[in-house]
């Protein structure tokens, strides 16, 4: 369904559910707020579900912990009044239904699941956040005009498989592939009403959504050291890897003059430093790192003969990523011949950028200097859950600091006066997404 | 015994041996020399055991291709009259009486152990010629003054266990402890005819050796390089490993800003290239390298959180050694703080230098000069079982060029008329030495 059918039904449907429609609704929605005692209570409780002794968290998707939180989750949920129920691929979707039939839903939410000695706000602060909003409509009897629907994404932080699922966008590879543990996803799912034979047939279409929202921490350290409390995503990063091996001559430490040798970690190291250079060198918020580096045979008393390192680009930019590349790709190679090495390279995974739809962002804007508060227009480096919903739909983010930058750590943290706020401006947003 | 008591002793003993002296050795010995179609031929005999695919040799100590070719060994000894002994520690003996009681004895061989998948030329080269030797003297009658005694070291290529059991510089640990192969030195060694208990016992005193001289496989290029056929080896360098660790913040590597980060691995990747940078800044012939770097918690996408690192450095003067490393450490200490990141370094393993003697030096230096041959002083970036023979008595080392420098790989080479020159060093040097 395009934008200029949708309209066609929304007018006739509207002409035939006045009676419905409240119109004492009037504009006083503009001015609620959610509770932020209580959104900061729900998360310290969901933090008991997976605690570690750090004060963090291990809630790894399908653990018991994950089932524990995501119980709780429901219970929340049910009281706000949603319709709660859990989808194939094991998504928890609470939903409040709309005057406007057929209309098409507006999804907001995140993911409670954890990395492995996680935090406490990756994830569950735009999860507690929505389920907030949601109590805030139920106590203000907001009669919605489109579906609202809370979702609790699964197994997010392992690739946002059940994102992936929800919009049809999971291969039957990711579903049936062994993981580290030695089950599948499909063998996982049962565990949390899940249904992997059903992901494919009730796979949400292109066009049936009216937006997705999402409440996230930065994850990095912008927001905290820039003391703006709310961030703008523009898009989320597009990701490429590329796999470079540099090789030189593994030869004896001892009776190898220093002139003689085709020392492959020098050549390596050099390239190490271009790569910072090289990505820095260019204005934006693009980012570039070797984060894997491998040297063979790695004795102390041997030349080095083989580096294998891994150069990873991130921008909202696909075309700036690949002129970053070019640029490494050339120096590399003129680095290699210099120490005698040879440099070769192969593209990886690759991950394109997902735009946030402009028509949110405004709204979000408008909202946040509505609220009284500073805001900041910027990238998403990491992956979410949204980047899969934008397949689908418009798609928006809204980013609250994450203190020191720090994120996937028991140290991770986010000041409970910046949930509320974070909360606020989700509130407002779909709120003026639903009264468009 | 010091030397002012061995001269002593030596000239009591001429007057009463006298008749089995013969006068008619006259000076023509100088005019020797060795065979050097069959010391070429013991060595491609030799390579028979332990023969890989890719014609080199895997005959490492103890293994079944070892004791094949110790026995080869033994037997070319026994044809070269010589009276064979295995000693405690496993060493092949074969000596030559001397006319002179009581004279000390001159060592002279090496090893036929090799590493896994190694050459056919590393030991091999100066356990042959050694034999060799044994086999001209035989030929030509001589009637040596002191005693001669061809050595084939055991377990050279895992840490000259065999000369270090020899000169009594073999801890217990070193005996008991089980190696990669699960079994110690101790249990191995009854296989090859050895006696663990004996080793202490048995051991040579300082002193007990009149010299040692062996003849090795330069391993490095430079003698190859500059096409000098012999290398008069001035001593055995010293060898000292510093542990370097450099730690900064693993953080998430879309999220962190490029000017927020704390990368290990840029800070790390400088210094080594500053290691290479200062070891080749001052004249001589030390040598510095990192061979071994590890990356923490080496994920692409993670900015790299802790490097280790090794800095191995090695030569001729401990003075330099310290001086060049108080040079890294301080220029590692300055490159992390620029990177926010912490150096902290560890001594490892330290091995001094070995001097080899002045005037067997001398007379090498000699020998070649009256054969016609180019020779050229210079250290050894290899250790050797030379250097624990060193520890008893004077000792000097010939090398002979290796092909391209290249050393413990198939490609191992040594051209046959550099074996055939190395070996009449050999022979000229072992007769000075037993004449003067």
């Amino acid at each position: 369904m395009d934008r200029r059918t949708f309209s066609h039904t929304l007018t006739v449907a509207s002409l035939g559910l006045t009676l419905r429609r409240p119109r004492a609704q009037g504009r006083d929605w503009r001015s609620w707020r959610i509770n932020g005692e209580r959104v900061n209570r729900f998360l310290a409780d969901l933090s008991q579900y997976g605690r570690t002794p750090e004060g963090g968290v291990s809630r790894t998707g399908f653990s018991d912990a994950d089932v524990a939180g995501r119980d709780f989750a429901v219970g929340l949920m049910r009281e706000a009044g949603l319709d709660v129920r859990i989808d194939a691929t094991g998504n928890i979707l609470g939903r409040r239904e709309g005057g406007l039939p057929d209309a098409r839903p507006i999804l907001f939410g995140s993911h409670i699941d954890s990395v492995p000695n996680g935090g406490n706000y990756d994830g569950d602060v735009g999860s507690m956040a929505s389920i907030e909003v949601a109590h805030t409509l139920a106590e203000r009897q907001y009669r919605n005009r489109r579906p609202l629907v809370v979702t609790i994404w699964s197994d997010e932080e392992r690739g946002s498989f059940g994102a992936k699922g929800f919009v049809g966008n999971l291969s039957r590879d990711e579903l049936r592939r062994p993981r580290a543990d030695g089950m599948s996803l499909a063998e996982h799912l049962p565990r949390i009403g899940g249904d992997p034979d059903q992901i494919a047939a009730t796979a949400a279409a292109s066009g049936s959504i009216e937006a997705y929202v999402e409440l996230h921490v930065e994850q990095g350290g912008y927001l905290d050291r820039a003391g703006i409390p709310i961030g703008i995503v523009e898009g989320i990063v597009g990701i490429h890897h590329y796999f470079v091996t540099i090789t030189g001559v593994p030869n004896h430490a001892g009776t190898t003059p220093m002139d003689q040798r085709h020392n492959a970690l020098l050549a390596a190291s050099e390239l190490v430093m271009a790569v910072d250079d090289i990505v820095r060198s260019e204005p934006g918020r693009q980012v570039g790192t070797v984060g894997r580096l491998r040297v063979s045979p790695n004795a102390p008393n041997v030349v080095p003969g083989e580096v294998t390192l891994t150069v990873e680009l991130r921008d909202l930019s696909t075309q700036k990523i690949e002129g970053l590349w070019q640029r490494i790709e050339s120096r590399g190679r003129e680095i290699a011949s210099r120490y005698g090495t040879t440099f070769t390279a192969e593209p990886g995974v690759m991950g394109d950028p997902a735009m946030t739809d402009p028509a949110i962002r405004r709204i979000i804007e408008e909202v946040v200097g509505d609220l009284g508060l500073a805001g900041q227009r910027m990238p998403s480096g990491a992956g979410h859950d949204a980047q899969e919903l934008a397949r689908i739909g418009p798609m928006g983010m809204i980013f609250v600091p994450s203190v020191d930058g720090v994120s996937h750590s028991p140290r991770e943290f986010t000041r409970p006066e910046d949930v509320e706020n974070g909360a606020n401006v989700l509130l407002q947003t779909v709120l003026r997404l639903d009264q468009r």
